[in-house]
C-alpha cells in the first residue's frame, strides 16, 4: 500500500426482513444490522418505529416502494445500494416481511454479487406467520390442513397470474399476499376448481400494527366482506379447505 | 376479598417461536417473553443457547419432543402448561421455528382456552425463511416461481400423506419439512406427476446452527445425494420447478 493511501473499508449489504410491522417482531439479528448500518434504504410499508432502532447518524433513504407500485424503479435501488457499499459503507436494505418471500431480493443479490460486494439476507417474520399468531389460528392443523401455500394476487404486468386451480384441494391452507383487489377472482377461481364456497377465510389487514383489522368470512362471500368492511391493502387472505369440510361434502353428496 | 387471602396472580401462556436455531434469529418479542417467564417448556430442537435468554431462576422443563417422535405425549404437555398457568405463573412453551407451521399449537391453544387461561402466539422464523437466507436464494423469484408451498414429509400414524401430485407445477417452489427419510417418495411422486427430474433441489440441515450443512442436487438424484452426503434430520428439502425449466422442456418436446 502506498504511503498516505488509507485502506478502503469493506462495504457490506444486508437485505433485512423488517417483519410485518410491529417493531418487536424484528429479530435480534435485524436489530443488530440496523444498529451497524451507515445507510438504510426502506419502503413505505415499514413501520416508522422500526427506523428508530437505527443509529441516529445513519442516513435514511425512502425508496417509496408500495404494494404493486414502485416510486423508484428496482434497477435504481440496485445501483444505489451497490454504489454506497462500494464506498465502504454498511448498507441495510430494509424490506417488509421476509426478504425471501415476494421481496424481490433476487435483483439486489445479483447486483451485489456482480459488483463483488458482500451481501447477506437476514430473514424476517412473514405476514402469514404474524396473521396466524394474531388470530391464534395456526397455518397448519393436524388432521385438517397439512399443506400451506403462500402465493400472490398481484403480478407484474405481462406475467401470468399464478394458477389457482391446483390450490383448491382438501387439506390445503392458502395465504394470498397482495390480493385484496383480486378477491373476486380468487374466489371465482378456487370455487370453479372445486373448493366449497363454505371454506373459511380470514382477512387480516395491517397485521401486527396499531391499525390491524380482521374479518372472518367464507370463500363465496370474500369480495363482499372486503367491500362491506372497507378493508384495504396491505392485507392477507387466509383461505382454508379443511379435510373435514371435504368429508362432510362427500357424505352429503352420497346421501 | 377476605383478610389474608392474597389475590391469585393472572397466569399466562405464550407459545413462542424459537426460530430455526440461531439465538439471534429470535424476535425481540420472543426474548421478552423468555425473560418474563417463570417456567419454560422446551423441545430437543431448540438450541441450548436460546435458553440462556431466560431468567436464571426460571424453571426449565424438557418435554423431549423430536421430529416425528414424542417423549411426552401432547396431552401431557397440554395439561402441564395449563396447570402451571393456573397457579398464576407465566408459562412459555418454546417451539422450534414458527408455532403456526407444523407446531401443534392447536392442541395447546385449545387446552388453554378451555381452562380460561390467557394465551398468545409469538411468531418465529420458520426453517424455510432461514434456509433461503442462508442459501441467498429467495423462496419466490419473479418470473420463475410465484407460489411457495410448505408441506411435510412425515404425518402422524393413520394420516394420509399430503397429496404431492398437485405440487408438480411450473412456477412452484416447495419446501418439505421433516422429509429427509421420505426423499425417495417425494422425488417419485413429483416426477410421476410431471415435474422434470432436472428440477433443482437444495437440502439444508440444521439451518442457522453451527452444524448447518447444505447440498445442491436435482429431483432425480435427491435420495442418492442425501445418502451420499450423510445428511440427517432436521433438514428441509427445497424443490423448485421454475417456469423457465417448463418452457425449455416444452421447446425441446416441440423440436
Amino acid at each position: 500500500m502506498e504511503a498516505g493511501a488509507a485502506p478502503v473499508p469493506q462495504g457490506h449489504i444486508a437485505l433485512v426482513g423488517a417483519g410485518p410491522g410491529a417493531r418487536d417482531l424484528l429479530t435480534m439479528r435485524a436489530v443488530q444490522r440496523l444498529q451497524q448500518a451507515d445507510i438504510i434504504f426502506y419502503d413505505r410499508l415499514v413501520d416508522p418505529e422500526v427506523l428508530e432502532l437505527a443509529r441516529r447518524d445513519a442516513d435514511r433513504v425512502y425508496v417509496g416502494k408500495d404494494v404493486g407500485a414502485c416510486a423508484w424503479p428496482q434497477h435504481k435501488i440496485d445501483r444505489l445500494i451497490v454504489a454506497e457499499a462500494a464506498k465502504g459503507r454498511r448498507v441495510v436494505r430494509l424490506k417488509s416481511g421476509d426478504p425471501s418471500i415476494f421481496g424481490r431480493a433476487c435483483e439486489e443479490l445479483a447486483a451485489a454479487e456482480a459488483a463483488g460486494i458482500e451481501v447477506e439476507i437476514v430473514p424476517g417474520i412473514t405476514a402469514a406467520s404474524a396473521a396466524a399468531a394474531s388470530l391464534k389460528r395456526p397455518l397448519t392443523e393436524r388432521g385438517e390442513t397439512d399443506t400451506l401455500v403462500i402465493t400472490t394476487g398481484t403480478c407484474r404486468p405481462g406475467d401470468a397470474s399464478p394458477d389457482r386451480a391446483r390450490l383448491a384441494h382438501p387439506g390445503t391452507a392458502v395465504t394470498f399476499y397482495m390480493a385484496v383487489d383480486k378477491a373476486a377472482e380468487v374466489s371465482r377461481d378456487l370455487i370453479a376448481a372445486g373448493a366449497p364456497g363454505a371454506c373459511p377465510v380470514d382477512i387480516i389487514a395491517a397485521v401486527s400494527t396499531a391499525r390491524e383489522r380482521h374479518a372472518a368470512t367464507t370463500l363465496d362471500r370474500l369480495a363482499e366482506t372486503i367491500r362491506d368492511e372497507g378493508l384495504k391493502s396491505p392485507a392477507i387472505l387466509f383461505v382454508r379447505y379443511p379435510k373435514s369440510l371435504a368429508a362432510a361434502r362427500a357424505a352429503s353428496a352420497a346421501a
